[in-house]
């Protein structure tokens, strides 16, 4: 048996598959009570650490209309993990035989990495922590697609609180890699994450450029916008304006109203106040005359009822897209349906952390809050300067010295000299002191590096 | 697509649709094993904001019984809602495409009419607050019906605490609309509400008169009886005395004990005692000869384990007889039925309040706990006086006095002018100074009522 | 329809329905997605008084791969319950129609005893407080078997904490009606209880050897080891040593590690240090070279992870053979699978308890946790002297003083007087005092005994 194919990321799909992805959901939404024969004999297994009714019924529903059998644990924090089980083994267990795929909710970034390590059959990611979401994501993209036609060159504005929600974030990367464009119209104080803006122009070589969102009128008052753009001339033409210039939004094809995260705010952003409320006056903008309105929901009080009737409003059309799109994914890594020619993306190498204390910096992830079963491992974004990430939630690793764990010296972190350094040895330290604890000494007359 | 239809309430109903769903029920217990093929590929959510295991699995059962998928929320008010999601919001989004059919329980009266305008598939009211809990009331109908043959003229006697079980309360208006006769013997204290009967009188011609059940022995002995019927001189027979005396119970078709309230009692309530409890030697009473005992369960001490293996003891066939009644209510509801030439009921009309505030003096009403996407709107049941009630929980609204929305002028709510106001132009005012700071003025020479 | 078969203990199957049992799950675990047409119209409900999403789920599997349906109610305690219905009415509603068999886990021992006797369906154990746990002790003989090739015969070493887990307890008692031999290699303050011994010694004429177990290395450094066999000289030999001397262990077929139950310790118990924890080098130790390691899951620190991927690790197996071996149990139970000519075994016989007071001394037996629809009940297992134990929770009754409801006499528990009470008519005193006051008098001149 070959190792199942797993999704955690939304880049473990390549851009085949995703649009593969799309023209089986579109199949399946033709009529969704026809497709009961498709997986009869398969077990879904929804282990929630944390609540989500919505997302959990959506991916059971999938699971049901496939004609599957779903077995369902709602309240997974307050069961077997109070008897003290590990992540690693309650995936080994019921994946054993209990089901045929696992959905994983968790609290802790990386979780799904985790389990993926583990688990005999896929591991669906439907939420770690502050970190991905990517059903979620491929549910946004889809309704982009079946609303706009294609994806590439599109200007999607995103609006409300762009810290905190792990749904903006992975859609900006998806966004990225199907090569459409970002306009940044954030609260006040909850502007797009400085890494997350990092790792667009690293790896997609998206620029940031300021831009004016006056048109939009209210809904963006106060804002900072910011156009995230692949910066091709034909797409720099959508604004007016010359070089140096703020480019000005003329039209937009999707406004994605988020929910402020309250949960994750701190007290001083709670205070906040003037949040985007989307409703009749402001959607009356020029440039939204086209413009699909987008809302993961639930909602608050950012999208007022007053347009739910409005044929722009997607937002209910987009949940409810959910259920093909997750019949979709179910199937695909059940293995079946057939996706063509689309092949896989490449692995994304991670290396086990051999040497010293896990470098990881984020105290929710997976690999400080998981006591055992766990090793820490890192992956490399660039080897000059060295720049790598924890291999499970992916948060940057800081640190200004690095070290080769088979000649045992150690280096500046952008010193030429790292580059000679195999990946999978690297070592991370946050200081001279730590290095020389562990037997390392500063490189000087190094020359012996594999 | 048509619109769906919904049980909220018994009277959305036909006595014809109902009786239908007797005999489907009676066919589907011929073999409650051999349906699996009645409902592939549909599926029913029980979104639950109120625990009841109980109902929850009947209905669950029901589907699975019907060959459908189950999606199950058993604490919806500590997920989604806890997410700050309107009730609207939710079953647009579960209805979207999740399930077929929504099983609502809710702590707030009106919650499931509310769900019902806003869900784009059938809905269920498996008990709103201390409103209805229809399908309870189908399937007592539904013993009754198998062990009497017959609903027409039947004495039912209601035993224990009559003022806060709605069980009670649907089952009571039912009975009058197939035209039972229901013998009140209530708890001291607990006697039925004075809108019920107020209700029976308005809508059913149903008469209370005192009754002498001192035939019920100790059962009754400390009750304050009341017989409500029809006042149809054969029925009255049933009774002896003349014109002026108390008839007296000689026979009980049915006799149907509740549970204490008990969630719902205050603490003087809770203080009270000598609540029924019926045993062997009370079930030995004369009347009770041939009488079935009905209790919708679950029980405490009102019903002895002495008497659960007596003949007439029905109450756990009662509560079996929830499963086929549900899978007729389920597969009538799914369209895969049908009704013959049995056709709805009328639609009870309800009115927009479009100016002023909700008139509704119920504070754990769905029009005043549900924030948003929510309309108050009001029934009227009587022109001269004025008598209205909630549209979405059926309390009384007490108006002293009423406008219109048009003229602007305002009336004592049974001044003979109040019967020239469109249904639909009515305003409800507590007090005059009320009625002027919203613009209206005393009628007086008022003449151009529309 | 017949009464219907139940599993409370592993008692109720006889040793050729067990083997039954091992071929079907052997036959079900060839391809576990190929038995959907199974079990179609048919329901299991999980009613789950204390939460264990590990053996929920894989009993709600079993269902589902048989085709059948699943009612899930993962919180029992906090709905139902709460409305003060007692457990029998609970199973006998569930049972009514709901469910075809019903899967119960309680925190009361005897609770699934109870639930059997007013159970309209199959009732199956799924734990009842710290009693019995059948199909978890199936699992763990149907892993030996398909190990070991057989049961009789094998040296089995327990290891840990082996008083307060529930599936030793039943596990020890399997063993030893298969002929196995058990060596109990306990933590210390954690041996086995002494009143397993004594019933492995009354029933199944097991002996309890002292055994030295020093070649078990730091596995056992600390242990009063204890050998249990049934002594029959060919096991003996096994170890090596003469008449008189602690017989050495020199091979193990299994080694079966627990989990420190510490939610049942008390504090003096929490503090105790040096648990087993099994490891790379610990399993070194020579008579473990051709041992199967077991363990019931979820673990703690008690086998590190370190030898996860060692052959003899199976405990990850074991768990995943809990599904075909519960669809073998769930088919059986529901008459859908064929047993050959492997017969029940003969009825346990228990006596209403109609005179005096609950004999059980144990506080948490459902017969004194269920205030109503309970009965006392007990067993005999020894008429000289009386020794006899609670019919629900298996706890030894210790009365000095028993007497004859018929007569009225009352006698020393172990006067050769008592053998000529019948045991139906047997009545239990804890003094003198006790059996006068219900009107029994010493027997003296005794002689109209029944």
């Amino acid at each position: 048996m070959s190792a199942p194919r797993h999704l955690v990321s939304i880049d473990d799909l390549s851009l085949a598959e995703i649009q593969g992805l799309f023209r089986h959901a579109q199949a399946f939404a033709q009529d969704l009570r026809g497709w009961s024969h498709q997986c009869p004999g398969l077990i879904s297994a929804s282990l929630f650490y944390e609540p989500s009714t919505r997302t959990r019924l959506s991916f059971e529903s999938a699971m049901l209309r496939l004609g599957g059998g779903v077995l369902s644990a709602a309240e997974m924090s307050s069961s077997s993990a109070s008897k003290g089980e590990s992540l690693a083994d309650t995936v080994r267990v019921v994946g054993s035989s209990y089901a045929d795929v696992i959905i994983l909710r968790h609290s802790s970034e990386g979780a799904a990495r985790l389990a993926a390590q583990y688990a005999p059959v896929p591991v669906i990611n439907a939420g770690d922590g502050s970190h991905e979401h990517p059903t979620q994501t491929l549910c946004d993209l889809y309704t982009l697609w079946l609303e706009c036609g294609k994806l590439e060159g599109l200007d999607i504005v995103l609006s409300g609180d762009l810290r905190y929600s792990r749904t903006i974030h992975s859609f900006v990367f998806a966004l990225a890699r199907f090569g459409a464009n970002i306009v940044c119209v954030p609260h006040p104080g909850f502007e797009m994450p400085e890494y997350v803006v990092t790792r667009l122009r690293d790896e997609f070589g998206v620029e940031p450029v300021r831009a004016d969102v006056s048109r939009l009128g209210d809904l963006a008052s106060a804002s900072d916008a910011v156009y995230l753009t692949p910066q091709k001339p034909h797409q720099l033409s959508l604004f007016t304006g010359e070089a140096g210039v703020r480019p000005e939004l003329l039209k937009v094809d999707a406004l994605y109203v988020t929910r402020p995260q309250t949960e994750r705010y701190s007290k001083e952003e709670m205070a906040r106040t003037g949040f985007v409320h989307l409703d009749k006056q402001r959607l009356a903008a020029d440039p939204l005359r086209n413009a699909v309105v987008m809302h993961p929901l639930p909602r608050r009080d950012e999208i007022s009822g007053d347009i739910d009737q409005d044929p722009r409003s997607v937002y209910f059309k987009q949940a409810g897209r959910g259920v093909p799109m997750r019949m979709a994914i179910l199937a695909f890594l059940l293995g079946r349906i057939d996706m063509g020619t689309a092949s896989a993306p490449a692995d994304v190498r991670s290396h086990a952390v051999t040497v010293g204390s896990n470098p990881c910096p984020n105290p929710t992830c997976i690999s400080r809050t998981e006591m055992r079963h766990v090793l820490p491992r890192y992956r490399l974004a660039s080897r000059l300067p060295v720049r790598a990430s924890c291999g499970y939630c992916d948060a940057a690793i800081a640190a200004p010295l690095v070290g080769c764990s088979t000649t045992l010296h150690f280096h500046e972190a952008d010193s030429s000299l790292v580059r000679r350094i195999r990946p999978d040895h690297l070592v991370f330290f946050e200081s001279a002191a730590q290095a020389q604890a562990l037997g390392f000494r500063p490189a000087g007359q190094a020359t012996e590096l594999v």
